[in-house]
């Protein structure tokens, strides 16, 4: 254990908090529940952002700019919409000195501004599909907040697609849960259940809303992304209609998708220990730190000259620092690449370089390994591959040692409250009982799995029949 | 002069927002003052980001985010910034449904709240330079908006520096000024003044204000970014002290910068022509448009898969289009790459295949050539260097022609009304006579150059000494 990082096992929470410290990823700010991403959290921050807008651009989305600010009344033209998220709103009721005539919404998601746009843009199929992303702060008065999870300000991407068809709409939405869950589990090496949300946790305008959920390592969900078929609803309230091929006037159809800072906080719950942050090699902003040691001015010339040739070329391969620091001793750089959570930590000192070698570390298992200095561009190659493979093995090992089915509703409760976990379980799909399974037991259902096979069973509560097994689980 | 584009000539102002309405690079929001940064126009603001980023990073600059929300109090802590953008804010005083206790300001600019987190992450000169910025959107209530130029919301970078000496502030916010004068001229082809602001025209709350000027091509001053040497001001004004290496406190020196999606403005207003948008190769999002020509199925199969064969390869090299829509027809399509404003156009139909040929459209002077198809893609190399240059040498020579010394008032006046242009003047350097020049001509000046010779001369006002002349002139 890192001096300063709680054991998980002692408090999970905190052990949470004191990662994301000793890693300056983030703070609090001084507005409470806002947060500051420091530029250690950025720079995961902006791996994955790379990573994902290339993955939008190539299913042909394209980014824009909608603002921040919404008026008040745009919000209340689509019913279930304003219900969800008018209690979120931060209001500016003052600009320039004067009070506004109509008082501003600081967006807490652009369903209602970009629906406002599209009704300019989209007059004929020629202009279908509108297929648009934006980058951008959103804000969400919460009270309970916690860095990275849940905070009133936010960073994200938020897709708003336009379509000629309820068939071309699906296939979008589904089209980015796949993308979604592709990231997730090859980038994140965060592995992913995939499928609805009921109609109690759905998006507040939505006729669906597909979901990725994930399990930390405390076993609680966390949901990392949600991708939303909108049906016409948009469309409605903002009387957005197009011409057809065969010339008749039809309202559009929408999705919207998005994920967000959030991410980080699942990264980190996924795989950090009790000596910091763990990153997978594909979004670590460092995939390999290299700390030379010497005692002498000769000594570090000449470790230095030799690091230097190694790292020679490896520019457009890997993402790497040569920690010269002169202010700091070497075990102190161990120990702060360990708590940043570098993949692989190369260490080579005088008697290192006698013996052509260098010294291996992989962040995630500890396991150190001496390395012939003329293999060592081609084993931090296949190093890099074999943790992030290893990641998510691990990862997913773990979810599914805690995934259980159950049939009986005591034994659930029970189970909830004493290990945590998924639990596979026969629901009736009405919301009466899913009202009762969070009152009583503070988990929720957390999702119906596009790939949960048929199964025809009870309902844990009622007894009533039900077609397939639902996951259920307490959550972030 | 393309349809539905006013000419330059007949009405400046018009012209510039039908360029931006027919390039579809941004519509104005529901929320008055506000923009919606629309595809196209976003697209141009991605190269920008990318190639400034590339150049923050190079200089050892990283990036992090700050929140939205600004307490009211923080901006009345240093008293010059209070009164620069009190005027200027919108205020959150409700959230989640209640009164806050404090007003929310929404960031005009951050430097209070990073220096407020300073406070924190400094303590010794090991913590510095401490070299952070920004990308975001910032909000300043403004009456009368102009696209890009001037908008109530917009999207930003700031850079906030803290250092040990007050040398190596002032070093940074001139590496800053040269970073953003490569980026212009280089890259937006837009030759800039370097140069430091007077004192009426300082950033609220900074030592010295440094600026790029630049002329558009209606002979009025636009200024394209800022750096700032902020001294001890919000060192002193949240007591951020750091320990020095002989063990002493002292407080900490600040430089803060920015480019802004005005960028976007000026791009347009120096290059564009009554056909449409004119953007330099460097930061187009579409580089060469290729658009082929048939009439039978047999001929589109022929001259697509010969343009196929001829982009084979480019992928690394150019960003280009092959404009294979079946909806439009050709000459549509050609008028729609001159309003994008893409620098290449390479047209091909059935006669060209058999003489192995393509028309290559130069969007900078609609020069047209028939090139081999052997030698296109080392044509379309050099023809993108060479627009490259012609640009930022077109509007050189338009700056050079239209920049005037004066040593007479009454010219001076007279002139700023009926040519317009960059005026050098001798003034003697008191904030009285500023104020007259502005009240009077409506100009202002716009720059005091790094570059501009000592020259011993009188005040064009008073006839009081003045030791080197300055830039006037009428802005945006």
């Amino acid at each position: 254990m890192a001096k300063g990082i709680t054991s998980r096992d002692v408090d999970y929470s905190r052990w949470y908090l004191d990662v994301i410290a000793a890693a300056k990823l983030a703070d609090y700010a001084p507005v409470k529940g806002c947060m500051v991403v420091r530029p250690n959290g950025y720079a995961i921050w902006e791996c994955m952002q790379a990573q994902l807008d290339k993955m939008f651009k190539d299913t042909g989305h394209v980014n824009a700019y909608f603002p921040l600010f919404i008026p008040e009344s745009f919000l209340k033209k689509e019913a279930e919409h304003v219900e969800g998220f008018a209690p979120e709103c931060a209001v500016v009721t003052h600009g320039g000195g004067k009070k506004l005539e109509e008082p501003l919404v600081v967006r807490p998601t652009s369903e209602t501004v970009i629906w406002s746009m599209y009704k300019d843009w989209i007059q004929s199929y020629r202009d279908l599909p509108l297929l648009i992303n934006q980058w951008a702060n959103v804000v969400r008065w919460e009270m309970r907040t916690r860095l990275f999870l849940r905070t009133m300000e936010f960073l994200w991407q938020e897709g708003h697609t336009a379509h000629a068809t309820e068939f071309e709409a699906e296939e979008e939405a589904l089209k980015i849960l796949d993308i979604y869950k592709t990231f997730a589990e090859e980038y994140m090496a965060m592995p992913v259940l995939c499928g609805l949300k009921t109609d109690k946790e759905r998006f507040a305008g939505a006729v669906k809303t597909y979901c990725i959920e994930a399990m930390m390592q405390d076993k609680k969900a966390l949901q990392a992304g949600t991708s939303h078929n909108l049906g016409q609803n948009f469309a409605k309230a903002f009387d957005v209609k197009f011409q057809n091929e065969r010339g008749d006037l039809d309202y559009v159809w929408a999705t919207s998708w998005g994920v967000s800072t959030r991410l980080i906080g699942g990264l980190i719950m996924t795989h950090s220990d009790d000596k910091g942050l763990v990153v997978p090699p594909k979004l670590a902003p460092v995939q390999v730190a290299l700390v030379p040691i010497w005692r002498s001015d000769d000594e570090k010339s000449d470790v230095l000259a030799t690091m230097n040739k190694i790292v020679d070329g490896w520019k457009d391969q890997f993402r790497f620092k040569l920690d010269d620091r002169e202010n700091y001793r070497p075990g102190w750089k161990f120990n702060e690449w360990e708590k940043l959570g570098a993949p692989i930590r190369i260490e080579m000192g005088p008697k290192d370089l006698q013996n052509k070698q260098v010294v291996m570390v992989r962040r995630d298992t500890g396991e150190k390994s001496m390395v012939d200095i003329e293999h060592v561009t081609a084993t931090v190659r296949s190093m890099l591959t074999d943790i992030q493979k290893a990641m998510f093995d691990r990862a997913a090992k773990c979810r599914d040692e805690n995934s259980h089915i159950v049939d009986d509703y005591a034994e659930l409760k029970e189970r909830l409250d004493s290990e945590g976990g998924f639990y596979y379980i026969h629901w009736n799909g009405k919301r009466e009982t899913e009202d009762q399974l969070q009152n009583e037991t503070k988990a929720t259902i957390r999702v119906i799995r596009n790939d949960q096979p048929d199964e025809t069973g009870k309902c844990i509560f009622t007894g009533e029949p039900s077609q397939r097994r639902v996951v259920v689980a307490k959550s972030y």
